[in-house]
């Protein structure tokens, strides 16, 4: 794996966040073919900025950048944010219910990440 | 693994450009690191376009995008010729070697993916 | 305007994306504010995927990047498929009409980028 | 223009993000052909983080996201530390200079929008 190159510290942040990222658009994607997609809206504006935001978290620490920790301080409101909205269809929905769990490591792995020493 | 979520043809792929993404943001900051920093300008320049283009291809498959292949048939041009870069200076630098190898694996991957039935 | 500092060649084909960009974007988000939010399915993912590329083309022209009338490229099929969508519901609502006019204004530009001289 | 869809507080801080976002954009690439790259290395960092913020501060308000406001402040600190670089070449550099005072301007439209009553 190419992330022998990352800094080992950011190595399980990246991971989570790029898992957290497609399953954010998947579920995006699976609401929107969803019966009642009314219902879904929520979850499809949450699933967009969470994804967006965790490739915003990979690039920046990818490319070690100084602002990677703020990056990911932010990342990890959103992954809240989407996985509390997601837990609502989780019982339904397996993308829901995947969606959430993905955000819920994400949300962990940032946190972690963060309280490493710079 | 969320990529459960995907489509399974788009998942190697999908690994392919994240693999590769890491490595070219992690390869350009490598880059800006090395003492003859001139010397790798165009590969910081090809590192920055094919990590923008493969955070692109993973969110067009994630996402099932129909644009997916297209995305994906540009990133295996910018893949190619971040390689053929990256491979200049293999021999001496790590972080270039890793690199022009995601690379390369990542434009094998895209087109498989391409050449998959829709 | 910092655009000074772009090839002169590119600075209307960066506004129209950026326009683009943005008109894709916030005619998303007013499809998911929509009664019928089921008739706007494809609207969404079309905007979607036009947004991101036109932020890509933007991103990749004030780069001065090599790749950037392919990207340009792919961008103008994207903008087509967008305006065809959001023409459909142009009559009945503004933002769709709004968001079809910067997608044909868009793809023009960048096929007009696309015939300059390199 | 399409930003007539926009939430007309977020107008400015748009055009100065966009703007901002191309500066960085332009300003890396005239780095990177500068005949002291060395001397250009953190300028071109912090150039590629805040071109990044800026087009994610962009796509989050033309998307009316609830995240917006947070991601505007994270954006501010970017454009001042770019700035701040920036400023220290403005005087030989034009792309500096330019770059500087887009950031400027742009971390000055970031918080403007952020005291906006939400």
């Amino acid at each position: 794996m190419a992330t022998a190159l990352m800094p080992q510290q950011y190595q399980d942040c990246i991971e989570a966040c790029q898992d957290c990222a497609i399953s954010c658009d998947a579920c995006a994607e699976a609401c929107l073919g969803e019966q009642d997609v009314m219902m879904m809206v929520d979850c499809i504006r949450l699933d967009r900025d969470c994804a967006k935001m965790c490739y915003m978290s990979v690039t920046f620490m990818a490319s070690g950048s100084q602002f990677a920790r703020q990056v990911c301080e932010l990342c990890a409101k959103m992954c809240d944010a989407c996985a509390e909205e997601c837990e609502k269809h989780a019982a339904h929905m397996d993308h829901c219910r995947q969606c959430a769990e993905a955000c819920r490591r994400c949300a962990e792995a940032c946190r972690n990440m963060m309280s490493m020493a710079a």
